[in-house]
């Protein structure tokens, strides 16, 4: 099985579950309770925020609260950081942004949609010209999950900063953080990162936040994560997250060099008469959209599937949605025959030169008979 | 080491880790994803919700939504189900609950507080002469975190039915599933429950809730869990809750005895002259509170630890709110000089006897030391 679609999960990094281990068999005890073996949970907790901020940012100025997935994170940035008045986001958003922006609309928040070059990424005058004094909240995506763009968020939250200093700016940095070398400027106030894109596991996330950055909680309890996100922690999760991150950033760049050589070759082995490249230069090198023009992209992946390779038609999560065509996709200006027809092969740097080749084989094949059984 | 603060959180049981384990090495896609892999996940999720579901209801009317925790479920529930006018409660709920009701009063909604009987249980009366024709929702704990004390929940889903039967009714069931032999009724609309309560892994809960009953989304994304819940799914979490429920209700009637049995013996060794029983008779097995009248229960805490004793002093949950007194203890009528040293002893089936005869002698020899000194 050749399996392309890492930006959807990613198999979890066995040595990192295996070091993690002792939290399911042994430390199993509530980071919570007072007596040392709860305490000593806590502290580890307290071991893997630093870890896992410090790949990233500097961990004088930075913060996290643990969450369950990427989603809550995104969900506690936005309902916690947005205020009346209207909030600033981009057509190319996750669903876990692009839905909390829509109930934001149902609670009276006016919801001002920037719009996206053709490759994915934010059209910046289109986004900076939303902005105004009653913007509480800017959020952009760092790497879209359906294109891989890349949006250059450090610039875009120094400029948002000098429209209104007070404008919060928050990224979703789930197909960024632990793939694109990056580091936060304290123009971004907030980060949503997710456990599983990296070799973690399903069922964490965290919201890395400015220090002293004060947001309303989004869960209420028991006070955990600083009052910001009660629930017992998914410590497990947590600890396997961090060895995740520590795994990936040890090689991020070398990773991303590999990931670079493997897109390109995929890339130049896909048949440029049967495939339309939606991914701009400026782009993951994890990630490759292309559309089959006319075709059905699920269609497509169900045979690929049968051909041993796993791919993906767009955000998986999407599925859910049961919407025919990518709302992101269509805002790159992509017209509804080719948006039906759209893949994304999402590599991960553990992939092979030998299944790069295969799997261009198999799409060119499958993708040519059907043109021609079409025709 | 004698970990008698299985309440706070469980070891999780080791065959239901290695059942589950294939979730983490092999079946890691995506739950949404469209190909035979993913799908496949897709269905396993869909049979650990019938089978967490058919252990305390008919899952013909009730379905469910997981979530990452039990604090999550609750806050689920009654944002989800809470409306203008009022919404009534106990003043013996959990953190998770009550602080959820603390949030709505800041937005607008009436919350009453029914009083406690002493033992920690809702005084009904109470509870329905608060409810009226403006109540959208009550919510009351099945098994009391603190004491023990076990509400007849499906007597008092009926009498507030009775007085509005457009009044949603939760109940946090976190200290009652697997626990507790009992069957959902069709008066109790929504019921939050678990997993590392009874031996499944932190990071995992879900609310089952009566099938048709429309709640708001909680947290938005991607549309999960039927859209009420998005977010990918905690997999591993799940299939270990699944497995770990089936265990404890395969011999739920012979635990329970054995509990019983455990708590009498713990009961009956405990020293009468030093320790005031807060749980009453009618009360899970799993739960014995008692008070040392003018001693800190924190400090009982961590010398029985020194001396190999893990025990609680109340809710682990609550030692983020670091509030001296619990709100719970408080409310049954215990003065501020006994709520001091409250101490919640709780067990599970796999204790043993010589466990409680030691944990006894433990924590006499610690509380007579300690009040000869005082005297």
């Amino acid at each position: 099985m050749i399996y392309f679609d890492n930006a959807a999960t990613t198999k979890p990094n066995v040595e990192c579950l295996k070091k993690a281990e002792k939290y399911l068999y042994n430390d199993y005890f509530n980071p919570s309770a007072l007596y040392t073996e709860g305490y000593s949970v806590q502290l580890d907790l307290r071991e893997a925020r630093k870890n896992i901020i410090k790949n990233i940012a500097d961990s004088e100025r930075f913060d996290l609260l643990f969450t369950s997935c990427g989603t809550e994170a995104d969900n506690t940035a936005i309902f916690g950081g947005a205020k009346r008045g209207n909030v600033v986001t981009t057509a190319g958003e996750h669903s876990a942004v692009y839905a909390c922006m829509n109930e934001l609309k149902q609670r009276g928040t006016e919801v001002r949609l920037a719009a996206l070059n053709a490759d994915g990424s934010v059209n910046a005058d289109s986004l900076l010209n939303l902005v105004d004094e009653k913007t509480s909240l800017v959020s952009v995506i760092h790497v879209s999950n359906e294109t891989g763009a890349v949006n250059d968020i450090a610039r875009l939250a120094a400029a948002v900063k000098k429209k209104n200093k007070y404008t919060l700016f928050h990224s979703d940095g789930v197909q960024a953080y632990g793939k694109i070398p990056f580091r936060l400027t304290c123009d971004i106030d907030m980060y949503s990162v997710s456990a599983h894109k990296i070799g973690g596991i399903k069922g964490c996330g965290a919201l890395i936040k400015r220090k002293n950055l004060i947001i309303k909680p989004f869960i209420f309890g028991g006070g955990q994560e600083n009052g910001l996100r009660s629930g017992t922690e998914n410590v497990f999760g947590i600890k396997v997250f961090e060895y995740a991150a520590e795994a990936r950033y040890a090689h991020i760049a070398d990773d991303f060099k590999k990931a670079e050589a493997l897109r390109a070759l995929l890339k130049s082995k896909l048949d440029k008469s049967l495939f339309t490249e939606i991914s701009g230069e400026n782009c993951s090198p994890y990630i490759l959209t292309v559309g089959a023009d006319g075709l059905r992209g699920e269609t497509i992946l169900h045979e690929a599937n049968d051909n041993g390779l796993i791919i993906g038609t767009g955000s998986a999560c999407a599925s859910n949605e049961k919407k025919r065509y990518s709302r992101t996709i269509l805002a790159c200006g992509v017209g509804e025959k080719l948006a039906d027809g759209i893949l994304r092969l999402s590599l991960c740097a553990d992939n092979t030169d030998d299944e790069v080749l295969r799997a261009a084989e198999i799409l060119n094949r499958i993708v040519k008979n059907r043109k021609e059984i079409m025709a």
